[in-house]
């Protein structure tokens, strides 16, 4: 009896265990793109509906899922399906759409076809051995019919792809009931004003307005502000909501479309009244694997302040701001994909972002219809595969990569250079009066990062053809960038050729990447560094969006202790005014509320915007100094540099778990969990290790090997 | 008083007016394919759901509409919309989603963006003098922004197309609401059986079952037949009905998917009892507007079985077949037009399943995968434009025949020939054993005909260039057709080239089409009739479809007294047969029920199908011999043939009216209505006519100019 039972249980717990591995399956890429569309046009102005003046591409409304299977007994399996579907096994269709069906022993072929215009085809299929998942592969064109003769077709053409899915992982929860959780949050405080009350939630936030004790007909209008000025200014918040009630009896309202704020004034009509205000905090459910601390409580407050900002702005994809746009933008999403590898290491926000942005064939402009936007893609898509190691993202998606590049390569100019064409938005920053007239050396450096982009997906995707062709274009733009833009007087990288000619403009923007690009030599390094970077002369940036390069660059010089100084001048700044998050463009030369006004409206500026997280990025990549070498993690450096501080520690996450770190000026911590890292480091002592010597490098560097799953404690003297 | 009560009542009349002018408007071609796809989803094989293999594609989920006024003076505008939508005048939004604006008086542009992922965008537009029709211009990108200074984007790429729009007059009857009219129709008898009872309808029809009087629990089952066989079938029943039934009281229930059947065999447990069954026919409410009789009681018997059997196939698309695919397949809807230019003139149709065929880019197989109907979609164009002159159409929709054509032109072997590569199907007749193998004749000959349309097409389109290079393109081809497949010692085109070699295969199909292409001089056109078209030993085509081209072919050689006889035996066969609607094929040497059989089913044939109504197409074009000459009927030849008939009666459809005549031995009547027409006839006299005096074109040939809004009788007598 004994025996039954326990052979009971296990079978049970098979079966529950089968179940979990289960999820909502779908064409890769199409959920993303139907879940972008659904988000992005969420975004009002005072009520009206705003959305993007880009082309939106849509889910393919017919799919077929097919998995070959080899079972030793005839297994049951149930299906749930989001649309009209038929399922067949081995090419025999079972009558009608059954819910369950019996696939018998041995080796057989299954299909299943779903058709749906109106929401993404899905299917979750759930047996003891069979199951949905990534295994499945889906084509929107099977190509597979039989002719008058029973024959069956050339279905040689056909591309499979392995399905797409995300975390829906029960059958009662398909894709097209997805929403972002939520959960109740309470106001601060509330103070009445003369035609209303004002309620302060005490910091940035984002959810559904909750309406408590509602009584009476009436009209209730809401003015959501990042800024008390803003909520109390109805003539120019820019977002409100005006409701209208007719009501007998109390009861409570939550509204349908979430909002970005801090405060809500509440305006309401004598005749209906409002016991009061709170809120459905609504948030992307990724867990925060990276971590900071040091012995400057100013940077941790900007530390702590950046991932919230960084938290707000992660929603169903990596969006600007909350307050505003609430829109995919590519230039922007390539700075969340950094910051992102050090905080949440949340991979498919990052798919889901690159999807999104990409939409489908036909190419018709950039992407968000900004040049420089179309080439942070393919770069954001480099970095994916470095910080990952994900192959299989590249296999699948590499055709839409080459569709985007043949697009970009159409586009070159009479002299092979890319330049702002008609439509096209060259955007490069915001900043007071920026040419973007002429070929910039800016778009061109992105450009040629984005072509050895392709050379390199191109051979994961087994693409020789593609890749050498790449390899040559990327090779010889390379080759141009110097002799076209550098100026021996200026000791830079100028700002633009017009007409054939160098212009003598020199901005920072190409010069810095050209710094983390490895463009430059180590001479022209120190150069631009002396000439451009630390030159006051140079326009200043102004927005969080560039300071995040021109800070990468200084730090990858080693000016890790001016750029910590330049962090609590600039994002200590906001801080000082007040900000719990950070801004989309900060100006300290400005004072009050001009500090919220941009785009010619007194309210236009974000106060919530995820550029203005960089720090995350900044103090794990280039402070803890975890950077990966080789894709995946599977090589690393440890390059710890203090730049000022006391001590920091932090946690950096990798593929398989997270490195863990402590540095003083003194000692190093370092635990290990994958990969072979390498811990450089300089010391004006030969660092002591309980593992292992470490070996001189020449100078004051030295080098530790570092094996996974260990734990590593380093005494050593910092040289500053 | 008077006057004002006179005025009030213009007013009145003006409104009533200019609100009938207003019609739901969309991007062109999106209402098509989300239709389409709707439509070709239908498709049933017992109960099991039948998609369809190729790519489906989708409407634009964003589209902005845009119109700009001159106002004399303030007017209120009413705005009915399907999506979340804004609405701008001069670039300035009203505050969230007004269904009703005031535009000011002068000069302005007006904006309305609507987002829709489960439905078309579409919008209805009803003021005074502004309301929506296909003036109002659409784009899925209008790439417009406003950057941070205020200055408005380039939006000089934005391609902008005149709206789409059918017949949603009403805005309570919007796009999405769209379903065909129905009418009720009852049996005309009901017999039993021992399982259950068969009622007949009479005549192939097509709609929705209706049961009276259900009651108790239990299943029903229905089993629609073309034939009787089928119905009584219930194994091999090519489409059935599986209810159930739990109720206490007596009810109707009308199903919610039409279905085509003569007879509904209806078994029913026990437990439940049906008192009857009717039907909802389902029809599209296209207007007759041509028509034939003739001194033939036969022909005209045939004639009205094609106009029923095409009136069936013609729904919100020319379908094939109603019974089974309910697709809208290319080769078959070429046909339709054809026929449809001399029944209903229904170019809304025309464009519709045009439309839908082609769907967007990217193209990534030939249409309905197979590489002929690809061709025909262009040769299709070709006749749409010849028959309605419509050029607006074709400006708006050449760039998808362009990247259609690019796709052609990519996929030519080394020789600069097309032969099917992977994933295509090259289809060209349902006949046993017939080759597809190398680079066939018939492939090649409509795609020079599909060249020479982009010519035309590109000519239209105003780009100059594209038409130079079709036009060499089609004329190099055009000129290697007969040393590639001329056989002198065969006197017809071969079948095909394998390895660079002509085989000595010869069928019918590039032989005939030549014929009607003119690609043959008159002495080749002499050798191919005698060596090919009335040559017992070249394979005999068993399908109506191929039927159409092999008689046109006579018809086109003056051979409408054989094309009679042919006619009466084919088609009349089939009445023989009790066919009330043609069939998919009909082989005479076949007999009994082994006549509903294909595809290897024993009622896998299609007893209605579009393609065998062309007697439709040859009476008008080849007996009452009206055609076009120059777009949209401008010029046009009026060609009597009676072919052995006394006398033939009949009306021609053209876009300002119909051409009516009446033709016996002796003398012929024509009403005219617009364009210029020439009546040329053969008569061993000198013909009269009460308007002009013919003029003799040598021989027994006469030419009579028609003038716009005459009637003519001309006296002459018959050659033979």
């Amino acid at each position: 009896m004994k025996h039954i039972l326990s052979l009971l249980l296990m079978l049970i717990c098979s079966i529950t265990a089968t179940a979990q591995q289960a999820t909502w399956i779908w064409y890769p890429g199409d959920f993303e793109i139907w879940l972008g569309n659904d988000m992005q046009n969420r975004r009002t102005e005072r009520e009206t509906f705003y959305p993007v003046f880009w082309k939106m591409d849509s889910h393919y409304p017919l799919v077929d899922f097919h998995k070959e299977v080899d079972l030793t007994a005839p297994e049951e399996v149930s299906i749930y399906v989001e649309g009209r579907y038929n399922v067949r096994i081995d090419g025999k269709a079972f009558e009608g759409a059954p819910s369950k069906i019996t696939i018998p022993a041995g080796k057989h072929w299954i299909n299943i076809k779903i058709f749906n215009q109106a929401f993404v085809p899905a299917v979750y299929i759930s047996g003891r051995t069979v199951f949905s998942d990534n295994t499945w592969l889906v084509t929107p064109e099977d190509k597979e019919w039989i002719d008058e003769t029973g024959k069956a077709s050339d279905i040689s053409a056909t591309k499979w792809l392995h399905s797409g899915s995300w975390n829906f992982n029960k059958p009662e929860t398909p894709p097209s009931a997805f929403r972002l959780p939520v959960s109740p949050a309470s106001a601060v405080s509330v103070s009445s004003h003369s035609k209303g009350r004002i309620v302060d939630f005490g910091k940035e936030t984002f959810g559904f307005i909750k309406l408590h004790g509602v009584n009476g007909s009436g009209k209730v209008n809401l003015y959501y502000g990042e800024s008390r000025e803003e909520a109390l200014d109805i003539q120019h918040a820019e977002t409100l909501d005006r409701l209208s009630f007719h009501q007998s009896e109390k009861r409570d309202t939550v509204l349908s479309l979430s909002k970005a704020f801090r405060y809500v004034n509440v305006e309401t009509d004598n005749e209906v009244q409002v016991d009061s205000i709170s809120m459905l905090y609504e948030y992307a459910g990724v867990k925060e694997r990276g971590n900071f601390r040091c012995s400057d409580e100013e940077l941790n407050s900007i530390y702590d302040v950046a991932k919230y900002t960084f938290r707000l702005a992660t929603r169903e994809f990596f969006i600007d701001g909350i307050k505003r746009d609430r829109w995919v933008w590519s230039g922007d999403a390539y700075q969340s994909y950094l910051m992102n590898y050090y905080l949440f290491y949340d991979n498919e926000t990052v798919q889901r972002t690159i999807l999104a942005l990409r939409g489908k064939d036909p190419v018709t402009s950039h992407i968000n219809t900004i040049l420089d936007y179309t080439f942070y893609w393919f770069m954001g898509i480099y970095d994916y595969y470095l910080y990952t190691g994900d192959e299989t993202f590249i296999k699948q998606f590499y055709p839409r990569m080459k569709t985007l590049m043949e697009y970009c390569l159409g586009r070159r100019n009479k002299n092979g250079l890319v330049e702002g064409m008609s439509g096209d938005w060259v955007f490069i920053d915001w900043a007071d009066g920026l040419s973007k007239k002429g070929e910039l050396s800016f778009e061109q450096l992105l450009f040629c990062r984005s072509l050895e982009t392709m050379t390199l997906c191109a051979d994961i995707a087994g693409e020789k053809k593609d890749a050498e062709t790449y390899r040559q274009y990327a090779a010889e733009l390379r080759a141009r960038l110097f002799p076209l833009y550098w100026s021996d007087s200026k000791q830079a990288l100028v700002h633009s050729r017009v007409n054939g000619m160098q212009t003598s403009n020199v901005t920072r923007y190409a010069n810095m990447f050209a710094i983390f690009f490895e463009y430059f030599d180590q001479q022209q390094k120190s150069a631009v560094k002396k000439s451009v970077l630390l030159n006051d002369n140079i326009q200043k940036i102004t927005t969080p969006y560039m300071r995040f390069y021109e800070l990468e660059a200084l730090c990858a010089m080693g000016e890790q202790a001016y750029v910590l100084k330049e962090m609590k001048s600039y994002w200590g700044g906001m801080l000082k005014l007040g900000a719990t998050s950070f801004w989309e463009l900060y100006d300290p030369s400005v004072s009050g509320p001009a500090h919220y006004a941009m785009y010619g409206r007194p309210f236009g500026k974000s106060l919530c915007h995820a550029w203005g997280a960089s720090p995350l990025y900044l103090l794990g990549k280039y402070y803890l100094g975890v950077k990966p070498e080789s894709p995946g993690y599977k090589t690393y450096t440890v390059q710890p540099v203090l730049g000022g501080l006391e001590w920091m520690e932090g946690t950096v996450p990798v593929p398989e778990g997270d490195i863990k770190m402590y540095c003083s000026k003194k000692e190093i911590k370092i635990t290990t969990i994958s990969g072979t890292g390498t811990l450089r480091l300089q010391s004006t002592i030969k660092p002591t290790c309980a593992q292992a010597i470490a070996e001189s490098k020449g100078g004051n560097t030295y080098e530790l090997t570092l094996q996974p799953g260990k734990t590593y404690v380093v005494n050593y003297r910092a040289v500053k």
